[in-house]
Parts: C-alpha cells; structure tokens; sequence
C-alpha cells in the first residue's frame, strides 16, 4: 500500500498545513502525528535533534494520519539518504541557492535513473511494504528551501529542476538576505515581493509552494497562494508557557497577600 | 559557599513557586531554570525521563537561580540517593503513606547520624564544593507526597518524622484515593477538608506545605496556606498548543477560501 | 476509543501468539508490530533496553495491530508504573511466588480503589484519548509469572487475588526450580505436572493461561491449554544467522577451490 | 603489536568473509566478532547507527578476532576522520565515481605524506598501543565502492590511485545503475560483465575485489574472483524470523484445533 | 572456557587490585582493563552511569585481561540480576548491614537451588559461551559491601551466609557511621579496629577481604591482610588534572610576562 | 546581556588559557567551566562526542565563567551552523589551508550581510537573551586551524579574510605536514619557523594567535607571541593515572610482602 505522500495532501487543491519539532522529546512528534497536521517535519538544522533521535521520532509518527518530513542539516546526499532511509517521506533542504544546488538535492532523493540515491530499504521494507522502493521516487517528495535573494532571483531557474516537489520559504533567512530584521513575517516590499516571486514560479512549475509561517499567519499565506504552510510548534509555546506561568502566578500569590 | 536552598526560598514567608518538567528535553529545564521559578522539578515518576536524562538536566539548571529538585519514581533508597549524589537539592518521594515511609525517606536522603545516606560526592564537590557533604544534611530538601486517605489520616505523625522538610500533596492521586475523579483541583469536601488538614499539620510541624497545582490556582492555594506550590509546565502547554494550532490555522485557511 | 487488550485478543476461545524483544533496537519491535503477533513484549528483565528505549519502542508499536506489553525487571511498583505510563498496555512481572506478591503486583497495576497506582496520564492521554486513564483499569493486563515450585503450590491462591489477569509461566526458571536443567520444554513430570496444575486453575479462575514457548512448541502448548503463547524472537534467530552464515560460506568457499 | 588488517586476512590467497550490522545493538556486532568472520563492518549509511553508537560497537569488537570496518554515510573526510579515530581498521566509502573522489576518499584514510589524515590517537593509542598512529597507514583500508556504471566504466583510473586497499561492488546501487532491479544477484550481461571488470581491475591493480553478497551466494562470488565476501547480515534474519514465526505457530495452534 | 573470576585472581595468595570506573565513558573502562588491573569496577551506585551505559562498558572490557565488576546502587534483585545478565562478574553491594540483607544478596546472585537468581542468558552465552549459566553460580562473585557499624558488629553473622565471596569495606560510609569524617583513609581506632575486625572475619570464613583504598594506602591495606584492594580511579585524577593545569599554566604564562 | 566572548578574553593583552574536552562525559566539561579557564573546547573531530551530547556539554558549561566553544569535525556548514546554534561562542574549524576554504569558514558563522549562517535561535534566545542574535555576528568567534605546511604559506591571505578572530595551530597535524613525527611541540626549524610566521601573521591582521598546547608548554608559547593557548584536558590524565596507579600499588604490595 503506497503511503500517503505531500503531494497526496495537495491533491485537488487543498491546502497542507504542517507542524515542526524542534526539541528531542518524541512524544512531541507523536502529539503532531495525532493532531490533524497533514504534516509533521523534524528540524535537524535548527531543533535539537540528530540522527539517533530522528530515527524514533520517525516511528512514534509513521503510522499516524500524516507525512513525515525532516529538514535535514544541508545540502548533503549523506543525511538525505539517511532520513530518507530512516522512513522520512520528504526533505526540507536548507540555502538552495542555485541550479546546481537543487540538482545536487534532486540527486540525493532519486533512485536512478532520477538521480543516485543509494538504495538500502531496511526501515522502509518493514514499514511501507517490501515494494515500497520501487514507488519511492513518486512518493518521496524533494523540498528546497528558498530563502535568499540570490535564490528568489534564480526561482525560475530553480524550480525548472526536475524533481523538484515543493519550495518552501524560510522567511527569517530571507529577512536577512534581504537586509531586513530576522522574522516570520516583515510585510512590505520586498518582503512580499519575494514571496508573492516564489508563488508565481511554483505555479508556472507545478510545484507546491510552502512557506514556514504560524497559527495566525496562516489564512495570509493561503491568501498569498501557499499551500504548504507550517503553522505548528513545540518549542516556542512550551517556552512561552513556562515564562508566562510563573508571572501569572507571582501575581496571583502577591495579590492574594494584599 | 552553600547553594540555595528549597528552605531559603521559603525564608521570612515567602511562597516558592516552582515548575514541573515532564518531557525528556534539558532545554525546557533551562528555561524553566531561567524563568523566575523558586524551584524546579525534573519528574522521574510520570514524566519521561530516565536517569540517564536527569543528570544534564541538573547540569542545565544548577547555576540558573533556582532550586533544583527531582521527583523519584518511588521510595527507594537507590534512587533517592543517585539524584541526590548528581547534584539535586532534594527529592518529592511519592505515596509516602506511613510513619514507616516517612522514615525510609527520611534515612535515604541524611547522612549519618540523620539517616543511612551513602556518600559519593563526585558531582557535588565538583558543582557546590568540596565543603558540600558537610552541609548536605541541611540543604537537601525530603519532600514526601501526601495523596492517599489514608497519609491524610496519619498525616500529624509523619510530619513528626525529624527531618521532614515539606510535604506535597498529590492533588490527581488524593482525589483517587478519596473516591473522586483525579483532578488537580476538587472543590468540596472531602479534597477541600483533606488539603485543609495537611496545610494544619504542616503549620503544627514546621514543615513546608506545598502542592502540586497550576498558574490559574496559585492564588487559592496560596490563600489556603500553601507554600510551595507548583504552577509551570513544559508537556501540558506544550501538547495543547500542537493541538490548538492546526484548528485555528485550519478555520483560517478555510475562512479565506470562501 | 478503547484500545485493544490482551483479553480482547483472547475473547471467544482465541489465542494470543506474541513477539518477545530483547534488543535495544526498536524497528525490531516494530516489525514484530506489523507481522500479525497479538502482543508483542518488550522484555526489561533478561532483555538489553532500560526506560529509556522502552519509551520510544512502545511509540513504535502502539498503532501497529498488536498490544504492547513490557516485562519489568522485578516486582516494583516504581518501574510498573511508569512503563505503563509510558503505554504498555499490560506487564509481566517476575517471580510472583506468593499471594503477597500477587497482591502488590495488582496494586501497582490498578488505580484506586482497585489498587494504588499513582495516576500521570501524560503519554496515555495524548495516545489513546483523554478517556482512557478511566478505562485503564480495564484495559491494562497484569500478568504475574508463575516460575517456581513455590509458586505452582500455592497458584489457586495467586491466580484468586483479584486483578490477576493472565499467567505466565517461565519455563527456564521453573525448571531450575523444580531441578532441572533450564529449557524452554522439559518433557516428563514434573515440568509437565506443573503445568498442567497452572493452566487448571487459570481455567478454575478465569485466567489467561500463558507461556513463554516458541514456533515449535505453539502446537503442543496449546492442546495444553494455553491461550497466550510467545512464540517469536528478535534476538536468538539474529544471533543463529549470524553463527550459521560464516560458516555456510566458509564451505561454499572451500569447497568451490577444490 | 600490529592488530590484524583485511589485507592480512587476503595472505597466501585467503579470503575473507565478513559480517554487515546494520541495527543499532552492539551485542549482534559482538556475536559477529565471536562467529569467525575475518571482518565486521558497521554499516552507518543505510544501517541505523550514528556515530554514538559506533563507537561502542567498535569497542564491543576490538579484542574479537575479527578486523572491524565501518561504512561511512559518504565520501566526507570528516566522518572518515572519526571512525578511524575511534579504532575502525578500514572504511567502506560509497559512491567513488572517480578519480578525485577516490583521491579524496585515500586522503581521508591517510595521515600526511600518504594523504590529509587529520591525527587524533585517543583511542588507538590506548586499544592498539603508542605505536599505532606510525603503523596507521598500512594497517587502515581504504575501500572504495564501485557501484555506478561510471565508476565501473572508469574503474582502471580509480584503481590505479595510490592507497587504495580494495574495491566493494554495491549490487544493488549498482543494478539500478545498469537500469535494473535492486538486488544482490542480477544474473546475465551487464551485470555479470560489470562484476568481472571489476575483478579484472583489481587483479591488474593488486586491490582486493570486494563484494556485498549473502551465504548462498559466497561460493559463486569466490569463483568470480572476490576475495573479500560479506555474506552475514544481522537485520534482514531476524525480521525474516519474527514474520516467519508467528506463520508457522498460527497454523500449528489452528491444526491443533482441527 | 570459563572466564576468569575474581576468586582466580587471588589464588595462592595473590592479592586482587582494581580499577573504579565513576564517568560515562566507556573508553576509560577500556583503559582500566587494559592497564592491567585484576577487576574493573562500574560503579552505577557513586557514579554516572545507568544500565544503558553499564552494558557497553562491560562490552568494552569483557576480553580484556581484566574481572568485570559493577556496583549496583542498591540491594535490589532486578539491577542485580541485569547486570549480571549484562556479563559482571561480580556484584558488590552497598550497605548490606544484616544476614537477611546479606541472604536478599545471595539469593539474587545464584541460580537455584543455591538462590532465586532468573535465568537469561542472551549475552553470557554469546559471550562466554553457552555451557557459562551452568558454570555461572561458581563463576560470579557476590560482594557484600560493610560499610556501617551494624555490619561490623555482625560482620560473623553476615559472612557466614553460604555464598558470599568476599567483603568489601566502604571507608567513606563507615567513617560516617563511626562518627567520624568521611574519608578513605582514617587513622586511629575505632577505624583502624572495624578493619581489623571484618579482615579477620573473612579470614574465619574463607571470605576475600576487600577494600576501597588508592594507590598511596595500597600497600597498608595489604599489610591489613586485604586481598581485594581498589587503587585506580577515572574521575578524581582527571578534576584533579583539569584543576592543577590552568594554575600551573597561568603561572607560567605570569611569569615570563615579569 | 552579551555574554562574554573569546575577543573579551585578550583584552588589554591578556592571553586567554583553556581547557580541551575529549570524553563523552558532561560533568568534565563543568569541571572545566568551573576550574578558571577562559575558555572550554569540546572536541568533536578527534574526541568522542557526537552532537547528543555537544548538548548538554553547552548547557552544562553556558553559565559558568568560560566561553564555550567547539572543534567541529570538519569546515561543513550544517555542523558549524548547528553547534553555535546549539550555544556555541565560537568554533575551532579544522584544515584551513586556504582562502577559499577561510571564506566558507567565515560565511558558515556569520549571518548576513556578513555570511550566510542561517538562523535559528531556540536555545540562545532562552540562554542569552532575545537580543542575542542582533550581536551574534560580534560576539561568536571564528577560529580557522592553521595545520598544513599549506596553511603556513598562505597564511597572510588566510588572515586577511574579514571575520577571522583567530587562527589556532594544530601543532600535531603541522609536524607532519613538514614530515616531523606528531607532537605537541616539536623543537627547531621548520617546526618553530611555522609557528612564528603564523604569530607574525596574527599580529598584522589583528587576529588572536591560538595554539594547541599543555600546561609546561604555557610560557614558551606566551613567550612566542601566543594569547589562546590550551592547556588543561581531560582524556590524557585520566588515562595516565588509571596506567600509573596499577603499577605505583603493584609495587606497594609486592614490595610488603617482602
């Protein structure tokens, strides 16, 4: 049975909303798995996790209602197949910047004659069915991530790759790139510019635009065209939690007191 | 010099508030270490984390400025003594039914002639000084948990027990234990009643009353006289926010499309 | 939505064939998930995985069509509890001699007022319903293991104390016990005797009667009467390959130079 | 004192056969060292294990009488650099296509003049003596793997590079490379001729001919020229038995009904 | 083949010395057993290290020339049993301060009829091979730490129970227990006279007699009569070390400024 | 608050001392943050720590006196991005040897405009403050290895590329580069020639001169001109007193006997 894929989840013009973990606790993952995300990503580049946990993390939600995507570190062929490997139905690579960028990342997610991929289906066998290889390059979805300008000029370039699934916008880096504060959000020119830029070339390209976003960015961003929006976190809400818990209780302990 | 204290921080009576860390991920002790809590707890009895976890997490909090406690996954004294040799300054035991309990607790956090403590200094020499074994007996904190009927009925002779320093009620297990259904609060009597009598026993015994709570209760616990009171969380924020997220984003990707 | 039991899975005269893991690795444990066993065991005890693994090997199976089941290293409350708060749906304690022993074992299976189990719903709630900490109860399996002459004389008193739900003979310990050699079979009375006494009372008391057998012996074992048969390994069949193939090699090599 | 080298184990027209472990328990790699296997590779690219777990393993094998091999994720000095460091006596290194990359791999292998090995003895020195690091470069192989058409058409020139120790045909890379199925055997032209040439080369270039095969296939392999022959594996037997097992004891318990 | 025990090792009068391995690295247990020590200890009890760790720093050094030891944290069959099941040789046990606890220590040490030992052999046979459970109740040492005044009161009692190998004195805790500082070394009766008393115990008793100490106090220990004494050490020397080299270094670095 | 970087360190002249971690151990770490160095290195590329525990080594050292900083395996963007990420003040990069590579260097560490470090500030933002990234670019040091004859001879260039803090020889990987025998120090020309052509260097480019070190060594290379030089570690003396305290009691003993 073909597990359901990101491509799956965009099918007929539904939007993908997605939820990304970044601390090493499983459970968390599983949690997304269970939510409703169409989803879930493992951040290997910025989150805590290393391979040893990916591994089980991929487990705890291989078999929940979502897809299983990690951003790996880099544009590296030996992490991408190893996450790959490890059961991930899609990567997020970071700084593709360039045309033979995103061909190295097609190269790195494609089984020839697509690409030179090793094959090694020990995980993906025992979970996906003993025929999963053979329909691994439909499945697996390959996703750059644009987040300069010298990639946003490129775009076009870019996404003409074969092989190319989805781009996905990382909004802090581009900030930067282009000189602006690092955010989610910085509206304005060129800020939107460059974005509404990368949804124009994925359409032209049949590919699916995605952009890291939140909760309350989301209805924008579909606005804008994107249909691959992560709008989930662990992190950020369990750290705002613990430091809004504490004044709230002070308060309430010193009020009490008057 | 002598680190702070769980005893300290309830000095010329203050209200400790403290934090609670269920998931296996030292970045949320840090930041809860970071936060403002008087006290934070690494839970080994219903949170994740082994042994093998608890040592970085006391690493990642001993020099924030709060007190670094462990709740042990049951009253035994090789355990007690691990996390007090990795550097906690005291233990929450759970279901601390008897005036026997009490004394087991009692003896495995105590060096002699307090107790029957083994001595191994390695971590704490290193992190508090070489003087540390010596004033051990007077910074450890031996926290039993009061959650059953029957420790709410013998509760004035476990509190007798020298070298009790707090006691902690079990809010969900006490509710259990009473009939009712497990909650962290269960306005009316009986919960009410058995709370009352534990803060009563507490005031009698010099001992700290402290209870297992939430931001939202701080200020009724505080009034009822507690005052070591837990109000931060990293799994239940952490959790509610994966599932919030994908609703809110769902309702507005969906708004925007009509 | 209630998950699957162990008495589920024997409900209308079925037996239960489990899977029995003993490395710390846990796409073992996930391809015992999905091969078809009833249950599946992640063995604490003579096994190689501490808490820590265990945690993520019962993410791995729980959605798999099995019901996860841990063996704990020995008859304590502390590490009963926390396996099944980390989702064992049932465990396996060992050398449950007495009905003392019994006893405490379902003490610390049940939540009151069946036994004494402290309530953290942590891992549960997210993975199996905010109802299920009131089916647990129910749901959960405690299986004593009857391994010594001791405990075959006395098992119409064990197999009495209620929340037993199964039976589990050891058939190595019981051997030694009873003076012979440590083996999975040791046909002849008395191995056979003690047997057939446990798997009458489990019928005299509605019991599951259960043992730890192999492929081989599913047969025999169950015209014996037993409904709950472990018969497949991750470890024995690794190691046995591993024996075999350098040497099957070895005589293809030197028999092709001749 | 020298530990032994692959290229000790291929004296006097030996050859060697070797084990692959690919799950992340090191006691299937100390079985392997125990079972008379001249090599035991720890597999990192397509096994599960990171650089965490290969260093006990490596540690679990030293004193076995076996020379321990990693594969690496990719042709990248510095996993090289650190899995020689931690006492592997040879890499297996995908993907050499080359000749640079298979300078590049012999630089990774080598110290200074041979190659741009950075030194770090912390493990050697004290597991194979103060002498190591000066008998390093002759005790360490360097293995290329030749599994692409183009290597195999360019297998001469990479051969030919200094340093080089052996070759190991990937048949199943090197199948989809051909534009066939994945698979360990693929009977008939190319794939045959591929193997050929590459144990020509390797006669001609004094490199050991290598190949990734299985127990049935060792003789056939051994007649073909190879000299270095995996032929154990740990994953794919114990998955085969624990699918197997629960088939053969359903239908025994279901005949035994009959 | 049966591996060495600890009774080997002070055969005809030779006196056992050993190594104490307090951190988390498996390379320092490697270094102990290569250095040339007659046992190596883990200590899980003092130490950093859990059962995740115990097991490969027992692979590290289960064929090194050296007896593997652990110190369990506490008089508990389950870790006894684990570890033993992990390959020790030997337990020694803290605070065993009567016969019942001396008889608990025993029992969970032997398989019967000599004790209630479980039986699993996954590792031992591997590694010492499969005849090594039958050989297992003479091979393994169980040591008893008397470490308390009780103890040394009943120190006859305690050594007669049938299967105790040797005694091994904690000076730290039984300096504590005299009412005095605790520390390794503390000259001067009642100290002095507890030594005494239990070296003359184990005399009565065939029992070895045995120690903590360092390699200054190796040779007065001998003198005593011990024949099990630990001198080496991983984690004290390497503080020490990190603590003397930067005053060193900044005197210099002052000094050539003048 | 900005946290205190290696440039802080040398201010007014002084020369900044540290400590090199090798082990897998986190409480060697804090021992060395603790110990008065004025900065700590943990030791990816030739000591045993992968990032799982590079984690918690940061953690347990961030608020400490010291400047945490890491040698990461290799000059790889994704490893380099992930320890500062990770709370990294600073990386030691190995194998420069030449511009284009001081360039990747520079780029992988600095955000834009600056470089092209993506960003990702969960844990600096929770340790260092939320203003932490606005001078991340200020306070994290880049520290390119100078250890190839290479290197020497183009290390004006090297230096003048912006961003460079400071160049840290390698004086091991340098020896055998100019064909010595590796060593810390390696007495005449061409070995003192290189180090003094790197501090002449340093001095013209305003660039701290680093070097790898030990405490006897501190003076003759202060005297040099060197203002970063390492002096404590934690692998060699531990490993050096396990080996001497054998023979040191062995001798005792024997020599009592006499």
């Amino acid at each position: 049975m073909r597990p359901v894929s990101l491509k799956d989840r965009v099918q007929d013009g539904a939007t993908a909303l997605g939820a990304w973990i970044s601390l090493r606790e499983p459970l968390l993952a599983e949690a997304a798995g269970l939510a409703g995300y169409d989803y879930v990503v493992i951040d290997m580049q910025h989150g805590l996790s290393d391979y040893g946990e990916v591994v089980p993390m991929l487990q705890a939600i291989c078999r929940t209602p979502t897809v299983p995507l990690v951003r790996v570190p880099w544009n590296e062929p030996g992490i991408i197949g190893r996450v790959l490997d490890a059961g991930a139905l899609g990567v997020i690579i970071p700084m593709i910047n360039s045309v033979n960028d995103a061909r190295r990342a097609v190269e790195a997610c494609r089984y020839a004659p697509d690409g030179a991929r090793s094959i090694g289906p020990l995980v993906t066998r025992t979970r996906y069915g003993t025929d999963f290889p053979s329909m691994a390059n439909e499945v697996v979805a390959c996703i750059p991530m644009i987040e300069t300008r010298q990639a946003v000029d490129d775009v076009d370039a870019i996404l003409a790759v074969p092989g190319v699934d989805a781009a996905y916008i990382g909004p802090a880096d581009l900030s930067l790139s282009l000189g602006l504060a690092p955010a989610v959000d910085n509206p304005g020119e060129p800020f939107d510019g460059a974005l509404a830029r990368v949804a124009d070339a994925c359409r032209r390209h049949g590919v699916i635009p995605g952009i890291h976003a939140n909760a309350s960015l989301a209805g924008k961003r579909h606005a804008s065209g994107f249909r691959m929006i992560t709008v989930g976190f662990d992190a950020a809400p369990a750290i705002a939690a613990i430091n809004a818990d504490v004044t709230t209780a002070r308060a309430a302990v010193a009020g009490e007191g008057a």
